[in-house]
């Protein structure tokens, strides 16, 4: 497999994860120090440090999980992801640095399906063993935020 | 060509024949005893075996075809596939699994353009040749059962 | 790399370019007398040569950006790319052919976001090099052109 195969395989298994709603392997996607940051193409121009949502590290990721399973108070819904375009650049041995767009279909319990979020993520892998150092959701719209209840 | 080219290759061909209107090449991507069946991802989870279309053998597969053609009772209409996130994973020297999500507008003849499904394809492919022995089809929405006429 | 990967990485600088707003390196993908054209289904299966727009060469792939950019007419947008089902076929040792889907989500400055349109890319691609010396974009949906303004 090339390196390319192997980014685009790590995206592909991440999105599977989350669709299929296993949420507990989110987490297991990060490195131990993994950071995870939602924000909006109009904060990332602006250099505002303000992101939708937040997480360093992997008890940070499993608290928001717990959180989400525990208090349960978003309406049932499940997403699906489609991610293209991956661009996929070698920095070092051990640094990958990726980019890929997205766009995320969000289905309500009833049926109901909506065009949920497009942006793009922007990825810091570490080699050997293909984890996320960070990801960085670009989100296109502000608009879904206050909706916003499981990972992108 | 690596083995997740050509299952990436299949599905393309197979998404640009049906978006392409060339129906009856849609049987000749399944092995002769193909199955193929749509269903809804809340009937999957909780095992109710039924799908909403269900074709085994080309035989079906090609009458089914034959009779969208020919009874033609559905208003023109197109389909675009996007496929992405396609996990390969190789069985034994034959076969072959591979889950992906999809997405598909769909367009009528009046140019109105709609998310019409989303969900994933699950596979079983035959090595080689490259052939379908079994493609599920997963919706995450039960609301288009009643409009679909083209396969997914 | 393979020839595959080469092509889709191609495109996904395509994308990019033009979801990130660097409109000015559009031509650069062109070959010196490269054609880009924006056509519908509908005037391809009849024949019709009646692109919704069409440009020929470096200058006029240039002037279209100058003009987008000064005339200035239109509301603040930005697209987002989605790719796949990328087939890609070598003809000879200097010209690739390639088909692919698309689907392009619109989103305005107030948030605002559509799926804007969908087809596929019919591109006959340079080798070395990469470039491509005709872009045909095929829309499914005619209803878009009043709008158009970004290349797709």
């Amino acid at each position: 497999m090339s390196l390319q195969e192997d980014v685009e395989r790590l995206h592909a298994r991440y999105a599977h994860a989350i669709d299929d709603g296993r949420l507990e392997d989110w987490p297991g996607f990060f490195t131990e120090e993994g950071r995870y940051r939602i924000t909006t193409a109009e904060n990332e121009a602006r250099g505002l440090p303000l992101p939708v949502i937040y997480a360093e590290g992997r008890a940070m990721l499993n608290d928001r999980i717990a959180s989400l399973r525990h208090a349960n108070i978003y309406e049932p819904q499940r997403y699906r992801h489609l991610v293209s375009s991956v661009l996929v650049e070698r920095e070092s041995d051990d640094w990958i640095r990726s980019t890929a767009n997205f766009l995320v279909v969000r289905i309500m319990e009833n049926g109901e399906t909506l065009l949920f979020a497009s942006g793009r993520y922007v990825d810091r892998i570490t080699l050997p063993g293909l984890k996320y150092a960070e990801r960085v959701v670009i989100c296109d719209s502000q608009r879904f935020d206050t909706l916003l209840a499981i990972p992108l």
